[in-house]
């Protein structure tokens, strides 16, 4: 049998969590090493040979060593294509670029406005950090016409990539279960009053998978 | 004969120029259809069908049309592996996750401070809007770390992926272009301090496909 892969960093991490959430899916077995980033472990010499930004995650498995969550999402997918859930980076080339290209809208146009408002609504609370209204304001803005546009696509097609739940639709959850359970009202509204969004949300979240992440983050102390 | 794809948007766009380089990397026809985005052509609904965040480049192969640039490139990769540049997004599935990890750095650490440098150094005096001297210095300050991280990576190894020119570095031409060109001096500094990012940007710029790629920029109005 195969060692566990590893994944270095705490599941309270979006980009952590996401790469979680997909091994999950594939049922690839892991094993979670964590790292105290307050003592600042993660820039210490020997883990910055892993992950040279001092970021996390950090992933190893046998000889490969890799970095970025949404391309180890991707290594996984590609080694174990016939694991678990075999659609997740698609079965042909053209349902993959599809996905890609949704992942990548994710990655560029998403995450940007979102992390800032995970960061500013979430974390800043927790960490008693003063809130920035404006940087608020203008990343809500920014997100809803990112979900205009995703209301559309989700009104053609059951997920971002096709009729099947796949990386890119799994690349959402992490900051956006954070900003639901930061901000229920607000961000519900800006979430369900696109209805395509509010349904697509309604189905991503409520997977065993993503249900196992977020137990992780609740029983993992920091 | 296959009919040549289609990429939509202006060669001087630093996501369109990113994806005419991979396609004369891989010796693809392709045909540029020009957009007038003063006129607001990317906004329009048969456009928006294509690429509904209203952006460029757009892309069509066949039935398939794809936005994102750095999706295109790799859809461009996967579909013709066994022409042009074989290299270019690795021939096992280990290279390929390398190039993916550095690629995907580029699109989450290099180019959120580089693009907003881009627009301040070049496009902004040629759009007579007025400089922002913080966001410039903040984005310097981020770029120079990012840097630092390459010039350790590129100590190790001839190319960001491994030892063959690929997606990774490729994808780093058209930011970089630009501030070298807007702001000699001053960026010559930022990417020749450090030795090896230096002997680097000096052998992918000068690769016959980028040049292309330039001639093509000088070359279209607008």
């Amino acid at each position: 049998m195969a060692a566990p892969v590893k994944v270095y960093g705490p599941p309270m991490s979006t980009a952590v969590s996401r790469v979680l959430a997909c091994l999950i899916e594939k049922d690839v077995d892991f094993q979670l090493i964590s790292l105290n980033m307050s003592k600042g472990e993660h820039k210490k010499p020997e883990y910055l040979k892993i992950q040279p930004f001092g970021q996390v995650p950090a992933f190893q498995d046998e000889s490969i060593s890799l970095f970025e969550s949404r391309s180890i999402c991707r290594y996984i997918c590609e080694k174990h294509g016939d694991k678990g859930n075999k659609e997740l980076y698609g079965t042909n080339p053209l349902a993959k670029a599809s996905i890609d290209q949704w992942l990548e809208a994710e990655a560029q146009s998403f995450n940007p406005p979102s992390s800032t408002l995970v960061f500013q609504l979430a974390f800043a609370p927790l960490m008693k950090i003063k809130q920035n209204p404006s940087a608020i304001k203008e990343n809500e803005d920014k997100l809803a016409k990112v979900l205009q546009v995703y209301d559309k696509r989700l009104g053609e097609s059951r997920f971002l990539g096709g009729d099947e739940f796949s990386l890119a639709d799994l690349s959402h959850l992490p900051n956006t279960q954070y900003l639901i359970s930061a901000a229920k009202d607000k961000m519900e509204d800006l979430f369900t009053s696109n209805d395509n969004v509010g349904r697509w949300w309604a189905e991503i979240s409520s997977r065993d998978s993503w249900k196992e992440v977020v137990r992780m983050q609740n029983n993992t102390p920091n």
